[in-house]
């Protein structure tokens, strides 16, 4: 087969499949993102094998599979974008209090929670500190989907999920750092001192001044540009740009992401830059949920010890972000601090990643893999219809805003 | 390095190189779409060879490279999609005579003549045949992107060369079926009628039968679906079915993508597709030429000998496919004939698919391909000052409809 058409066969199969079960989904009333994972995890290599991984041709391997992981990652970049342009620093201020508490025990616990599963089940300190970290962090990926399929992103509880799940990203990505300097052996004290210094640095920077530098400065810019669309060109770059640096830092190309959409928030209506971006979420976001499905092998848990591992970790998963983010918003009421309890229940790509470098460093195997992506997928599953309920009077009535503004 | 880092740090790199020529092209009023393949040639392996090809993580190398052919191949299918959309049947059909007879002595008359320069040149018959057939298909998407940027796409003579252009690369591809065949030692008449004949289905098919399939149904379709935005999921669907299609035919993807968008044609103002697809453009179309830049090894061919083939080539393709274009639109008068032949010169995608199987059946040395690369780069260059000649009266008086709807 020729490479041409390999990629374009297996993007057409993937976003064919994609839509399919979104059509189902929405049909029966259920969270697209979930129809999206369901339809990796269907046509995925675990399932009926449609998706090319890798093709020969004249005798060198085209490896298919890094291709449809770079599109899955433009994907959960604009994905984050979008999310990031329509939040306000003055709206993510106001919540700032409680995003940060509910961020801060959101990672404590799990990470306890989680430590102490795995060392109950007689792995050792590292392989259980690797297991607690793949808990830590919830997907803001998959929350933000959620929650906007919902028509719910806009709410004010939205903003406190995702919020602390940006921070808790931050957080998860700090401690994997930690976890990964003591599985290669030793600690270092100044790389990770280094590491929290800028990952402060650039979350402070893009948050406070970034804002208000391109609120006094990008029109004079763009008038000054000859080239074609210029503002819709300057976003681009920035998001790739803040994206690179952020791999660079150490943390996650999405952080950086999410961060760029947040330093045009002000700008974006003067630009249509909403309009031009949805259409690149449209093309580009069903990849990653479908890549992620993918990945998704429900065989290999099929036998008795690994799923009963995998039900208490999901268990453990489930009741320790929600013990810790209701504690973090305990403040707010009961009825707030269950909604943000639910809302930040499901984990996914940086759990994913947590798990890829252990199985990189040796430290976890497959098995322990799988359970890190069972838990993603299950944790994922369960919170639309436990938010459903835990919203149903917001659902009932609602806001004009937040029904339109739906991803 | 990380693989996110990797891709994401290539594709800004790519981005915002194509948009500081773009800037600066756009200051110095030359065709911007010149500007991208410079910017590809200057960063790109032969040039500061700042675009990554390969990383090595954790033992295993992962082909950067393949990731930006894919986006450069999903860019050209994006452009042709537009340029189809822009298309109306009706309109083609006006034009068709002229554009049938362009297409046809635009193939003969290079293919031809350049079986006879390289014979003169003392390669053999397969050899010369292969660099004839380099030399036969006027590029679609740099001369659909070289009149968008001008603001001519919607006048007549760009119809004519369009559809003559659509037609040569059908042509072209035909030809290369034939000459591969030979290469491989017996031709194959059966596999060639073969081809011929869904090549001529598929064309006619989707350029009678299907915007009328899709005028009919289609909003009766889109009123029964659920799932969000329909009819941009739909096109998306379309563009990369019918590219799969013609790429498993034989004929390549981006004739599939024009034949979507002409099929899509009579229905965009309804769902506006042509809003939703352009910033999918804006973001992946600039991927191609800073792709096609990249390969461009100007060091390889600073020989007398390469260079006096190159030149003589070079000279060969414009003539020859001038000489050819415009006895086609002979009947048009003088100035058609004169515009039309020079809108007919660049070459490029095809004439690269030429060389890139001539390289790999072995039929083809590197020193043929950097000519076959060489000429594309060159015939690219020189046209759109040419063309700002030829169209000089046009230009100084705009049609309205065409300066808003530059590519």
């Amino acid at each position: 087969m020729r490479e041409e058409l390999a990629i374009i066969l297996n993007l057409f199969i993937m976003f064919a499949a994609a839509k399919i079960f979104a059509e189902i989904f929405t049909r029966i009333k259920q969270p697209v993102v979930i129809g999206e994972l369901l339809a990796g995890a269907v046509i995925g290599a675990h399932g009926l094998n449609w998706v090319i991984e890798k093709i020969v041709v004249d005798g060198h391997t085209v490896n298919i599979g890094s291709i449809n992981n770079a599109l899955a990652e433009l994907g959960v970049i604009i994905l984050l974008f979008l999310v990031g342009l329509d939040t306000k620093m003055s709206e993510m201020v106001e919540v700032g209090r409680p995003a940060i508490l509910v961020g801060l025990f959101g990672v404590i616990i799990p990470l306890g929670m989680g430590y102490a599963l795995f060392t109950a089940f007689n792995y050792d300190t590292i392989r259980a500190l690797f297991m607690g970290t793949a808990m830590v962090a919830t997907s803001v990926g998959i929350t933000a989907r959620v929650l906007g399929d919902m028509g719910l992103i806009k709410h004010r509880v939205s903003r406190i999920i995702l919020g602390a799940a940006i921070l808790d990203d931050i957080l998860g990505l700090l401690v994997l750092a930690m976890v990964s300097s003591l599985a290669k052996g030793a600690f270092n004290y100044v790389e990770f001192a280094v590491l929290l210094a800028e990952a402060i640095l650039f979350v402070l920077f893009l948050t406070t001044i970034g804002p208000r530098l391109v609120g006094r400065h990008v029109h004079k810019l763009f008038d000054r540009l000859h080239v074609q669309d210029a503002p819709f060109a300057f976003g681009i770059i920035l998001v790739l740009g803040l994206s690179v640096l952020a791999e660079f830092i150490g943390l996650a190309a999405i952080i950086g992401a999410f961060l760029a959409g947040i330093v045009l928030s002000e700008a974006k209506d003067s630009f249509d830059l909403e309009e031009k971006f949805k259409p690149l979420g449209g093309l580009l976001i069903p990849f990653f949920f479908v890549v992620m499905g993918t990945k998704f092998d429900i065989g290999a848990l099929l036998n008795p010890r690994t799923l009963t591992v995998l039900a208490l970790t999901v268990v453990v998963a489930v009741v320790g972000k929600m013990i810790g983010a209701a504690l973090g918003a305990a403040q707010l009421g009961l009825k707030t601090a269950l909604q943000t309890g639910i809302g930040m229940v499901p984990r996914g790509e940086v759990g994913i990643v947590v798990g890829t470098i252990g199985l990189s460093l040796g430290v976890i195997g497959q098995d322990l893999y799988g359970i890190v992506l069972g838990m993603s997928i299950l944790t994922t599953v369960i919170v639309p219809p436990l938010l459903s309920l835990a919203f149903r009077s917001e659902l009932l009535e609602p806001e004009p805003a937040a029904v339109e503004d739906s991803l």
